[in-house]
């Protein structure tokens, strides 16, 4: 039995997380950290939990990280994660970081979306994006995955299929995302509360959104050229859940059941990706409360536009579901094991 | 035209009296408080107000208020309105204080349930308690007048008919109220984020809400020996709105229809208040957005048991429609004006 | 008085039209239509109105209405108001209605979305699209008016301006739309109930909407050549509101300034339309209650893309209010009587 | 391996049985049945299991699930289970019956309250209630299960051990109920579309509820004479779970430290009830998603009444989860099989 730790247990990806590790057959949570005035069981903390998990939660340390456990999961604040990396790394830890300290591989571009210099160049380099249908062989041999942002996630997978066949201008990727609140995390601001959100619906940090650069990146690797998509996202008055409309300039015409069969082609082994038929449409309750990333196409010949449906549940392939799943492959559990 | 001010306007009592007092045709808003870092334009703090609404909000000062208006709404916490309503009360204006500081007559309850000493022992005496259906002919020469909590307002007039009549248990009260989440005001703390309250139901403060001595104190008033209710309040996924269920053992077996009839009887003349006919219960969104208290009736007369469901907008009949339809009394304006 | 009637008086849009209706200082409401086994007291089927209009609701007859009021406004469904708008015009009754009947003034057009050849196409000629921004000169003299669709409404207006001034591409125009429930009028099928629509999210008719050639009609008249949108609406779990997402492809660079400007001085004597400052964006909550529309601007300069935010409350700018809006402009009330 | 089917899989109970089966390691879900025009996968009708579950969803017939299944959950109609259930005993297969068919023991009742006369008196007299707390023993041996209703099951689990311990009046029990919408099932009626339910509140059935002779008989069981609870249900804007007020007049004053103990003690070995220590109240997102049943107390000691807040999922524990935790308990499975 593999010994897991997840530090940041208090969130929503800390809760999933734990919610995911005590049904996993083939690990034992033998550590739980958050900020605390002192060590608490975990199931005073979340009520749910009791009579299923008894475990203290106590305040982060890595030495006692690295003694009870064999992977660890840092659901840590970006530029925190990076100051207990390398001392876990170095005691031969495996870790799965849910921050984005480590999904960017050029120091400027993260200083400059998350105003501070990183720290770490070194684990940088040979961390692995954790997004199995892209890296899955890098995955298997890693020691410190980056887990992927949720906004990325579903913008990666509903844009590599057409991208990658080269079926599409690289510059014309115009994602209108939609996420349900608690992709925010457990923030407590008036911009949060219940009758500000509820009955509402808003736009926020178009184009200026910290998930852009990543997935800039990633959707660059990919293809021949710079890719720099228009990044829109809104704010969902519901618990979980994205939804990303993705327009698509093709850069030739393409009939739907085309499309569809390229998608279909290009998933046809993955097994949390889902490519609806042609003339089907993802809900976002497909997919809250699994680990799938449902996607749906409509085609406008005339204009030669694809358009993508890419939904996914925030928490889960879009965090802590994604990171459980990085870590089956690592660990050479099934790579379903838990998930379903 | 009366000018009149309200300080306190940046929360959602504030916002409701300004939305009332913009269509008022009797008065001219003349001055707007809160607490600011500087004084800034009311429609930039609430952008559904521009082009309705050009004045603005700065900090309070009680002699500007004093200056600037003939009558106050003071929608500020708990506490804190005692220090200027003395002040503004020898300045000769006329004072609707939406706080609990003037609701309580009695000054140790006060402490023992807001946790400070009363300082303004001379004008709690005078101020009358703003609940037109019980004090219409008071608030008509009134200079002070304390508007009524919410859950009060609700459980008061829910149990005020049976009680006069005389024909229940004075020690039976039960009642199990639930408030929609504008009810705590804008309150940024985690338990009031959206994820925390969307999809989740809670009882909380039960027979400990510091509206429970208010709504003992209006009772008992009205009967010949005390009153001491049952309290439980519970927070409701919504925005607005309360909704009490309350239950009242009977002294004697009384039938729906002439329960009814007492309840419209004792309510006909009342601009406010709806009674419903045998067979018909209220529901939340009759008066969400309306000055009304509706009361539906159904009783259990095996067990000699009525029970009331008394519901109202809590920022309305529940706080700012009422806070107005008090001025339009104390002013001589026509009781519905700018409420219907 | 003017005496006006509302025919479709049980829907979401006919409830809205009565409690304008109500507060108009104008006007006298006279008469409503609905579908009923008998006459039923209005209050009867919406309590909230208790207290507050005292009239009876009975089955649509053409003679009644014509009797008993100047003007009407019809909330029919499609393909059902041109059976009686005929006759009401001829009677010389003043007609605002709410169904797309009068929206489309190509036929082959309306039949290949609503599926029923148009049978008043003398009437079809001589209505005017009941957009005040666009049409109020002809709206004060017309005698019939198509009130425009929720989403067309929104999609117009936030179109318009750079349209106008000859900026973007004509077939560049993306519209990703979301609507909150109300949007589908009181409609009882399983994908409309509670737990289908509640947290969750999902698009339907992608460029097969019914308000798409509503929206491709008004927007080419005002453009020299022929425009056509990509028009994706989804559904929002709220209970009103809609929020338009619009992106536009500049044919020259735009900065955000610049861009701010023309929509000001486009909108500067509308007394419905607000225009954002640059950098901030509007909220459904904004709107919602109110027969606004805001609006708000991202520039993207680097892509030379607009993206245009268009916010309504799609019962009153989107319809309800919108008629009584044309009602005032076609009788020569104040334009914004009873809606503010 | 044991083969259990579901007839009634397209309702939210049959759903959550096929959510639960599908994970459970003693079992294969081998047949599943719905109305429907012709067979149709699974997946198909809720996209959600794509990928999960690989069977076909046919019309049901007592035949061929007798010959595929060794175990039926019956997720039909109250007054249709009982056409099935004989067949299906007589062929030998045991049967959890998830509607009300065989959990009133009185025929009279149950006509009075479904309308129809019971069809099946030898089966409904060998079926055991299937609430574990009180008939575990039985149901070991049972053929045939009664599974209980969801406000059932939280009343009944909220009140037992104070009644059991003889210290309340066996008349004075309230029972101020809350339900989620999907306790209502996938009805598809004007009262449970989206913009009725959101945003609202509401009693419904106070007193003639079908539920209330299903906890009467149940409580009376257990005590020395007649129970005969005052039953006021509630729809609460919420996807799922139940939230049960229960006030309960004690025949003896009782201090709070007490009443925890005899609710810890009465409940010390149930795997699915959790009784919060004094001071702490359940909340019902703490059991959404489980299969638990939280109790937390409140004590008035001075008009000695204890109030009891019982929170369930009514999908759960309330049905689905239950009925698995009572296949478990017949067939010797570990009790939280698949349920934790």
């Amino acid at each position: 039995m593999l010994r897991v730790g997840v530090a940041g247990a208090r969130g929503y990806t800390g809760e999933e997380l734990v919610k995911i590790l005590i049904k996993h057959p083939e690990v034992r949570l033998t550590y739980l950290a958050a900020t605390l005035e002192k060590a608490t069981a975990f199931d005073e903390l979340f009520p749910k939990f009791r009579g299923r998990l008894d475990l203290k939660c106590e305040n982060f340390s890595v030495d006692k990280a690295a003694e009870k456990c064999d992977l660890l999961f840092l659901a840590l604040p970006h530029t925190v994660s990076m100051d207990f990396v390398p001392k876990l790394i170095k005691k031969g830890k495996k870790v799965i970081d849910l921050s984005a300290d480590y999904r960017l591989k050029n120091f400027g571009i993260y200083k400059q979306w998350y105003h501070k210099a990183h720290k770490d160049k070194k684990n940088l380099k040979s961390s692995v994006y954790g997004l199995p249908e892209l890296y899955r062989q890098k995955i298997k041999k890693a020691s410190l995955i980056a887990n992927p942002g949720c906004y990325p996630t579903a913008a990666i997978l509903g844009a590599l299929p057409i991208l990658i066949a080269g079926l599409c201008e690289k510059d014309g990727l115009i994602i209108d995302a939609k996420s349900g609140v608690s992709g925010a995390g457990k923030k407590v601001a008036l911009g949060y509360i219940y009758p500000e959100v509820n009955e509402n619906f808003k736009g926020y940090k178009f184009n200026v959104h910290q998930h852009s650069p990543e997935i800039n990146q990633e959707l660059s690797k990919v293809s021949s050229s710079r890719v720099n998509v228009v990044f829109c996202p809104h704010l969902l008055p519901v618990n979980r859940g994205i939804f990303e409309t993705i327009y698509v300039r093709l850069n030739k015409a393409l009939d739907l059941a085309k499309a569809v069969d390229i998608y279909k082609k290009f998933y046809k082994d993955e097994p949390f990706v889902r490519v609806k038929n042609a003339g089907v449409l993802p809900e976002l309750k497909d997919v809250v409360g699994t680990n799938f990333c449902d996607i749906g196409l409509v085609c406008d010949k005339d204009r030669k536009l694809l358009i993508v449906i890419s939904v996914i549940d925030n928490l889960l392939k879009g965090a802590s579901g994604q990171a459980v799943q990085n870590m089956n492959i690592m660990c050479g559990f099934g790579e379903r094991t838990a998930l379903l």
